[in-house]
């Protein structure tokens, strides 16, 4: 058995235009979180010759660097990844660059080449949104990444230097842009993508987007249409959104931009070169939609860490280690957690003829059943709330916004209330009523059957006519606590959703065997 | 050096109408939390004739603490106190009914006499409600309990059988009530509260009132003005209002009441009773007001264990304390929490001229020190507006509501944004603005200097022109990761509270002599 202490790490990642430096705490193998984070923006890019980077933005590397690595010490992590992407390794002095940060500062930066950006980029991905075969676009300021994912893992991927910060300095010189610059932009950009051979290949897949300017698509999305969830992750971008995005923008003035809800003002001027490129690279697949991830080079450079007991850096079930992941954070009481769970499934498996679902909707209740009670880190009182909120908050990774949202419904209404969707609307509507409903009175009567948080009932025993369902519960003693809490608690809404009277008899079964 | 472990505690209190059972659980004198609760309505009164307790009431409350019991077996708490209140007092069987329940469930409760009913509650309060001198008003469903405390210790009190339930079945007949029931029930009332000598001897305090009718009685008034607060500790709840509710409910019948906002349906019946029992007792003192205690007699018993290493079972200094346990209960951190506080006081203190505020100011900003970072424990990410949600949430004890939604708001700008008052109106007016941005300024300043939360710098001097405000920082090595911070996120905020452009240096003392 191999043995892990916790550590904090560290995550430098010095780009084009922006250095970041991120932390996370971690329980190998086990849980990990986001600590803490700043970033700093150094324009590396800014002064680039054939040369190399300039003397400047040196200078202004080196600053950032070194308090980066001050705060490293700071924190006192365990450990720093330090990698530096498509600006240094563009630069003629690149390589001295990084052996005098070395010498000067203590702190070993990798030149990552594009294909390694790319790799990166798509083990965070991968972690976060489950996909067999597809394709990751991670747009940064300098450059673009493009990987393709077959099996579940990175195939191949390359980087081209359309980042939207570098294309909007090289096309877009009047505002607003020209006809002629728009031409020119939409030209350089299909020209790149065409020249590589692989996306031609189209798979069935899904396109995987991530980065500043994707981000900022989806947020002018949101704000547009309406999103009941305070995390992007998962987001689906509709190609149409981004052409409407595309053409609202065209003809705006910089100021202009500036007033766009969702859009932050310094994203003003880069975004729209981002989302002439996405939609280009939308067309050239022929895909509908992207989407969102929000983990990409950094969370990449982490999980090889965290995951380097693996054979390969991806958890292979993403959704139930997010769901695990996010009880561990928040401390759940694994038993109780574990045994709700277990009375869930039991009931859920035996009323299959009656609800007609199958495993989509069981990995809701299942994910529901783990976390029903992790609200309780900020306080008993109205902790099915808190709990709702702590998944709204965090996003499910792997879980689409759709069921994300309901899962959060049946938190929210594990213990009172009559469930309701208009929360979430529009993500789930009415056609969701009956699942919703169904799947709480099963959460419900499990918690229930569970009141005592102590495992008191083993098993129950579902059986039914058309006008009443049996629940047999099979206990050690008497489950009278159950019983009554059950009864009062959760037998109304069970009756409601699967319009049956409940009725509730138990069998006292010792579990230890006559002697003699 | 007392030593203690953590317990699990749980408290059982028999009522006239209602049962109920909560678990807390402690570190002694540390920290304590709220852990689960349930309630039963058992009304063991129903049917109490000069024979005593009826049978059918003996059985409910037999089958109700026989599962509170086996709750507390299954919770595994490490200690039950257990007590009954007005009916079991009031009844000729009721030490029989007690033998019999400690003989078949192994139960022990204890009969509370109307003064020690009165003292629980008392304790519960003067740790959450700080008084030096004043009455607590206890309205319960059978029974009233009245005390008078001095010097910040319970002094008497009594109990007298008129509870908000005993009166609405004595005299509530008519729906709606005539005038004749009317003016009967205030007749009682105020002919058993005239009865007790020492209300007349008015002091200057306050009272402070708790129960279900009297928190039923400030969610009507909340919900006719509104409030921003999800807790009603500490709500000032006017003569006014009550008068308002008493004239609103007099006329209308049951139907017509529970239509109203605030007031739950099975409470429509028995508000306006209490109702005019506030009122009346709030004539006879002569006050305007009472402030609403959420804690009352089972938090009484529970912290008269919790803070048995005392001598006397209420913390001196309540605001203290409740900071304190909501950061023990989030687990803050608690080196950085205290540097930022340190940090906050010198700046504060030195500001004074500037600034004009004293120690009324100093706890808000203080409190604000050790909470701001407590919204970690969801997430690293909008921790600002997670640790603004947890004293939502929580509340503050001993401080007033306006007092908590400025800690809150001081909480909720400590890393950025611009200081704005919108959320907690009216609670806090146009005259807090300046208090706001000023301590708002002093903490996002502390917090930015201790940015590598390593407590890098020691001091720092606060000089000033009638254009500058000079910081010289006092610090082991150039503290380059605060300055830099500091410079980009703290100073704007700090040049616009103070008026003045704010210039920072620093002074590196290495904290050892030299040698020979």
């Amino acid at each position: 058995m191999k043995e892990t202490k916790p550590y904090r790490i560290a995550i430098i990642d010095l780009g084009s235009n922006t250095a970041r430096l991120v932390l996370y705490s971690a329980i190998p193998g086990y849980s990990y979180r986001f600590e803490d984070g700043v970033r700093e923006v150094v324009r590396l890019r800014q002064g680039l010759t054939t040369d190399g980077l300039s003397s400047e933005a040196i200078t202004r590397a080196f600053s950032t660097l070194r308090l980066f690595k001050r705060f490293c010490d700071s924190a006192a992590v365990d450990g720093i990844i330090a990698v530096a992407t498509s600006a240094v390794r563009d630069a003629a002095n690149g390589e001295l660059f990084i052996e005098q940060i070395r010498r000067e500062i203590g702190l070993s930066l990798r030149i990552l080449d594009g294909e390694r950006e790319a790799y990166y980029a798509t083990i965070g991905v991968l972690n976060e949104v489950p996909m067999e075969n597809g394709f990751v676009l991670d747009i940064g300021g300098g450059s673009l990444q493009i990987s393709e994912v077959r099996g579940g893992r990175f195939y191949r991927g390359t980087s081209l230097p359309i980042g939207s910060l570098a294309l909007t300095e090289r096309f877009i010189l009047t505002d607003p842009i020209t006809e002629e610059e728009f031409a020119r932009l939409r030209l350089e950009v299909d020209t790149a993508l065409s020249a590589i051979p692989w996306l031609k290949n189209k798979k069935n897949g899904i396109l995987v987007g991530l980065g500043g300017t994707i981000r900022t698509l989806g947020r002018m999305d949101v704000a547009r249409t309406g999103y009941p969830l305070q995390t992007l992750h998962g987001y689906r971008l509709t190609r149409a959104s981004i052409e409407e995005t595309v053409s609202l923008l065209r003809t705006m003035t910089l100021k202009e931009r500036q007033k766009i809800r969702g859009l932050k003002t310094d994203r003003a001027d880069i975004t729209f070169s981002g989302a002439v490129a996405v939609q280009i690279l939308m067309e050239q697949l022929d895909l509908d939609d992207l989407t969102i991830s929000t983990a990409g080079l950094r969370e990449g450079l982490f999980l090889e860490r965290f995951w380097q007991h693996l054979p390969y850096p991806v958890i292979p079930d993403v959704k139930r280690f997010g769901v695990l992941n996010l009880a561990r954070t928040y401390q759940y009481e694994k038993p109780h957690a574990n045994h709700v769970r277990y009375l869930a499934e039991r009931m859920f498996q035996q009323l299959t003829p009656l609800h007609g679902f199958g495993l989509p909707e069981w990995e809701l209740l299942d994910a529901a059943a783990l976390l029903h009670d992790v609200g309780r880190v900020i306080g008993y009182g109205r902790h099915h709330r808190h709990s709702q909120t702590l998944i709204e908050y965090n996003g499910l990774v792997g879980f689409s916004p759709r069921e994300t949202a309901l899962i959060a419904l049946l938190v929210r209404y594990h213990r009172r209330g009559r469930p309701d969707i208009a929360a979430y609307q529009p993500l789930i509507n009415d056609a969701d009523t009956a699942l919703l409903l169904q799947l709480s009175a099963i959460l419900r009567m499990a918690e229930f059957l569970e009141r005592g948080r102590n495992a008191a009932i083993d098993d129950v025993i579902v059986t039914w006519t058309d006008s009443d369902i049996r629940l047999t519960l099979i206990a050690d003693e008497y489950p009278a606590v159950e019983l009554w809490e059950t009864e009062r608690n959760a037998v109304p809404l069970f009756e409601e959703a699967f319009e049956r009277s409940v009725l509730l008899d138990s069998i006292a079964a010792p579990s230890s065997w006559p002697s003699g």
